[in-house]
Order: structure tokens, then C-alpha cells, then sequence
């Protein structure tokens, strides 16, 4: 049977002060090196394994992925970095705290623009301290300048189908190392939540999410790692 | 103009406890991951950058990379790992010390099994505590039971040849991190280095090499770069 599992990255310096992060490339706090070792150890001692990783091209996942498969004895396994996992973009948000963006914008419209299925907040400006323009990693990308939940899904969907579902249906064991709105993106699909209640779907930092599949790919079974 | 770096991994609790260490997968001291993130702040620092990193399939090796990397902003680069960079197969003297070593076969015998091009230890004997027959990430490969430098030469170039050098001559930036063994195989080819003298090449542990190449990938220039 195909198997899966997802992982959020640990706790970030920006999910600590409550910032809008997005693309933004910020790296985990102690709290969170210790809930990714925490997460190897866990998928260890309950006998999980796997043959192939996926992570974004964002430090705070690609290092919740790299501390686990230490935990795992497993480092040496294949890594993929794909930009396509990455967290949802933040647009004109990104680096603003909640205070600050209620502030500026009113506790109606953020709650909306958090909330929302498909509305994305307003557009990151052109020289922002926070425009990734001239990061090398996305050198050849259109990197968006802002996403709804939506737009982070049709980005997240294609690269499922093309590149991950394909080695599940292989029978390779795999893990992928993300972020809030791009495994909100591959739970919606596998498990067939609503538009409407998708974006109230917290996904915990650090927490495996284990997918029991069947040879469709479709899942028969789903449940934090921690409760069985 | 290509451009290559060597990075021998930190010292590991084995080359602290002088053990013949070979395949088996012993971690990184604290020094030794400070020696890698000291190794990726000088890279940064003197203006280094990368495309594409390759590895061993053994821990100390990958680990040293991944500190080495977000040192310098660069985790999220592609890795690739493989076994043919793995350190030379120490067959039946893995895991014993200097002394032990030398209280079972002399003084004499270790110092060519040290320092000889093309005579290899004993084999390691199946069953021995030290044996990966077992060990999944070696699946489908001959691990072999003992290697001398010249074995192990014998399959480091052919993965230069058929899998690095490629990269260099389409103009990637490579940082290879590896072993002591696996690295003397690359630098007796790069900087042509005899038979004779090669096994006598010390290579630091967490000190990046420099080589400037030409477009044949030839070695115009050599040096450590803590030296520049």
C-alpha cells in the first residue's frame, strides 16, 4: 500500500511573533529543532520509514525534513526541493505582525484574507525589504506577488500529480516537509474537504500527518501520528 | 570558469577515537559541526557560491554539508547523494583503534595498510558487528568487503567522470562533500599526484579545498582557503 506522510515544520521565529511569512525565508526557533527531532524520533519508534522526500526550497522546511531524517537514521535518503511546496505567498503582508495588519487594514479584511478561499491580500510592492526579485533560488520562476489559498493549490496540485503521485504509485514510502497552506493544499485533495472549510484547517507545526492510501491513491485512513 | 570545492567532513567521534571508520555511519562531534559551519560562514564570507552539492550516502558527511549550507543561505540547494563518494572500506579493521590494530597485526602491516596504494586490509567477515549487508540504503549495491586507495579510486572517477564533470562543463558551481580517502581520489586526478604518493596526502577534516579549473577541467590552481 502507497504510504505518505506529512510533516508542517516546526515552530518558525515569524509563527512565534505572529508575522505573515510567507515566502519569506525564515528559519525554525529551538522549539522548533525540537519538534522535528521529536517527529524523527516518533516516526522511528513506531516503525515508519521511507524511500523519498519532498520538501519546499524554503529553509525552515528543508531543515524540519533534514533533523527528522537524522532522528530516522535517515539523511542519506533522496531529497527533492521543489518551489511548488512552498508556504502560501503573503503578498503586501509578508513581515507584518497581526497587530500591525489590523492596524493598517482592519480585523475584518485580515480575517478575510486569512480566511478566505480565494481572495489573496494585496500584491507585495516592487522593492519591498521582502521582494525575493533577485533571489537566486527562484531565478526562472514567475515568483507571485501575492496568493490566494486557491492559487497556492494550483500551484501545490500539479506538482502532486506530475511528480510525487507518481513515485507513491511506484510503491516508493514517502514524506513531505512543508508549510500550513501547501499541505492544506494536498489534504483538501486527498481528503475531499470543502472550499468553504479548507482554510480553517489547522495544521499543526511538527506533527506527522500519516496517510493510509489505497492503490488510487485515494485515502482510506488519516490521523496524527501522535494519537495512535 | 568552473569552479570546484572539496570539503573533507568534520571530525567524527571515530577519527577522535583514531578507529578505522570506513562505511560504518558514525556522527560528527561538536567540534566537528562546528569545523563544517566554521567551513560554510568562510565560504560566504570570501564571496563562494554553489549550484549543485554532492555527497556521500554517510551521515558525517552529509551533515557536514547541510551546516555548511545554511551557513551560507544555501540549503535549499539540490544534493545529491551516492555511495561511490562514500570513504574507502576498511574491511576487517572497521572499528578497531590504533592500538587494538596494532596489538593484532603488527605495526609494521598497519602502516601499509595505511599508506599503500593497492594492498587492502583483510576482508571484514560476515556476521562481523560492523557488516551492511543488511542496511537498506545500500540495497542493490556490491558493498565490498574491503577496499585498498586504489579500490577505492576505482570507483570515485567513474562517478566524476560520468556524473560530476558534467555538471562543471555545463558551468555549475559544485561543492563536493566527502571523505578523506574519496576526496585523495579526486585530488590525485585533478592535481595528477603519483601512485606513490597519494596515500600520504592529508586532507583536514571541515577545510575547504579550492580548484580553479579550466574548461578542460584541468587544475589551473589548488588551495585551502582558510590560506587566502
Amino acid at each position: 500500500m502507497p504510504s505518505l506522510v506529512l510533516i508542517r515544520h516546526g515552530q518558525s521565529a515569524w509563527n512565534l511573533e505572529n508575522r505573515f511569512t510567507g515566502w519569506w525565508d525564515v528559519n525554525l526557533t529551538e522549539q522548533g529543532i525540537e519538534e522535528a527531532k521529536a517527529a524523527g524520533r516518533m516516526l522511528a519508534d513506531k516503525g515508519f520509514d521511507f524511500d523519498l522526500a519532498f520538501t519546499s526550497m524554503q529553509t525552515r522546511a528543508i531543515k524540519t525534513l533534514n533533523l527528522a531524517l537524522e532522528e530516522m537514521g535517515r539523511l542519506w535518503l533522496p531529497v527533492v526541493k521543489d518551489w511548488r511546496l512552498n508556504e502560501r505567498h503573503y503578498g503586501g503582508l509578508t513581515g507584518l505582525n497581526k497587530a500591525e495588519t489590523a492596524a493598517r487594514h482592519g480585523e475584518e479584511q485580515v480575517h478575510v484574507w486569512r480566511r478566505s478561499f480565494d481572495v489573496p491580500p494585496p500584491p507585495m510592492e516592487a522593492g519591498s525589504a521582502f521582494d525575493l526579485g533577485t533571489d537566486r533560488r527562484y531565478a526562472g520562476i514567475a515568483i507571485p506577488s501575492t496568493e490566494s489559498l486557491k492559487d497556492t493549490i494550483a500551484r501545490v496540485l500539479p506538482y502532486w500529480e506530475q511528480v510525487i503521485a507518481p513515485e507513491l504509485r511506484a510503491g516508493k514510502r514517502v514524506v513531505i516537509s512543508a508549510h500550513g497552506n501547501s499541505l492544506r493544499a494536498l489534504v483538501k485533495h486527498l481528503s475531499g474537504i470543502s472550499d468553504a472549510d479548507i482554510a480553517a484547517l489547522e495544521i499543526p507545526t511538527g506533527q506527522p500527518i500519516v496517510y493510509e492510501l489505497d492503490d488510487a491513491l485515494g485515502a482510506t485512513d488519516r490521523y496524527y501520528l501522535s494519537e495512535r
